[in-house]
């Protein structure tokens, strides 16, 4: 069996997430990708990824592998599948890895770019992308309460435990590689950078469930001086997801990079 | 009565262009702008634009004029006519100009730019604001072809006379500033530029029916091979409309910035 890997992009306003539903009605990022490979290969394909994107959630940079016992040219394989796909989903590129590899497991660092549009007007090119925030928010005071989440933390504050689950998550600890907040050029239009967009960046070796949207959803309420950046500790500390903030909506979150 | 300008931004995909029809079920910009003004003021308002956009164009910097004798805030204007308008029409922002300010006839220049994606797989985040080539094409080539435009030429050529319209153009001499086509980092997604774009840009006083669209579709024919930059010239000089390539398609261009 060959193993494949395929990085994707996706606008994920119109799916209920990567995770394949047992209700064929339900659309999925997974369900599309597995009929699509099944049909091109005419054998069942299961992917696995990187990121299982909640519904909403976009990826600039998903990564996924699947084995198949087809000898389909890579290049045929990423044509074929861009022809069959649905326009909201693309396939950046296929290569051919060796049996071990395993997009969900091998991962160094996944990166996550929540971005916040503060400004009084939305933007018509970018409005399914980002969180249109009108009330000014205090950039520095953002990063500063963000920051405070780099290193190793028990994120039981920062996560929804899905329901149907009666107990808590296994292990709630995870290692944030960075975690900033930048008035940024990280997105350019008609050659200028976009006014009043901020980037919310996390860089961790994994995520627990709804982690950078909880966090987000809190970090706003420190950017409108709501709360203090020290509170950030405080509520790490706690381990109580009451003492978090709102879930930030998923529209404004994008998987851009998984580093191997 | 006040003048007041108007800087707008829009996704032009679901609108017939600019200009308002006959027909209330024909979909406008001007045609949702002017009943949000009028719903807004309590009076008939009429727009006037620096750019008549067609079906499917977009733009970023579209400016406009209109008077009322209205004396409401140009904060409350701006803000209550977004809350009014459709989510793909934006104003950017408002201000009062003198009486004898007009959007159409004032500019200095205008500045379209018309994106391609040229590369194998689409971008799902830009796909309503590019045209897709999976084509290779020679950027030197069409850049060198595009500016033998510049300068002051005839350019019936490079124009459709509208339908119903017996006549030629009045005067199809227009002097055009800077015609350019860049491997560009125009537009930057996720911090990185967009692999594969291409920006073909286009300043000038004014512009003819579908000329940038058509300066594209043939300067599209001179990136893949088949025909020379020096071409250009021969069309120009022929006056003929014939003579240059298809119309590329509305979704690539926008309305990128009018100087006064």
């Amino acid at each position: 069996m060959r193993n494949i890997k395929l990085i994707l992009e996706y606008d994920g306003t119109r799916y209920r997430g990567w995770q394949k539903q047992p209700h064929q009605d339900v659309r999925t990022v997974q369900g599309e990708l597995d009929s699509a490979l099944a049909k091109l290969l005419s054998e069942p394909v299961e992917t696995i990824a990187a990121g299982r994107t909640d519904a909403g959630v976009h990826a600039y940079g998903q990564v996924v592998n699947f084995k198949t016992s087809s000898d389909m040219a890579l290049s045929r394989i990423s044509y074929s599948l861009n022809a069959i796909l649905p326009d909201d989903i693309a396939v950046k590129s296929a290569e051919e890895v060796s049996a071990g590899f395993d997009a969900r497991h091998d991962p160094l660092w996944r990166e996550y770019h929540y971005y916040i549009l503060n400004r009084s007007y939305r933007s018509v090119f970018l409005d399914r992308f980002v969180l249109h925030e009108g009330r000014s928010l205090d950039i520095g005071k953002i990063d500063e309460a963000v920051r405070r989440l780099q290193g190793r933390h028990d994120f039981t504050s920062f996560c929804t435990v899905p329901r149907g689950i009666a107990s808590a998550v296994d292990n709630p600890v995870r290692k944030v590689l960075e975690a900033s907040c930048r008035h940024a050029s990280d997105i350019v239009w008609a050659g200028e950078p976009v006014e009043g967009l901020i980037t919310v960046k996390i860089r961790a070796h994994a995520f627990l469930h709804n982690m950078v949207r909880i966090v987000v959803g809190t970090a706003v309420e420190v950017g409108l001086g709501r709360r203090n950046p020290e509170d950030f500790t405080r509520i790490l500390e706690a381990g109580d997801r009451s003492q978090a903030g709102m879930t930030a909506p998923a529209k404004g979150l994008t998987l851009v990079k998984v580093q191997y």
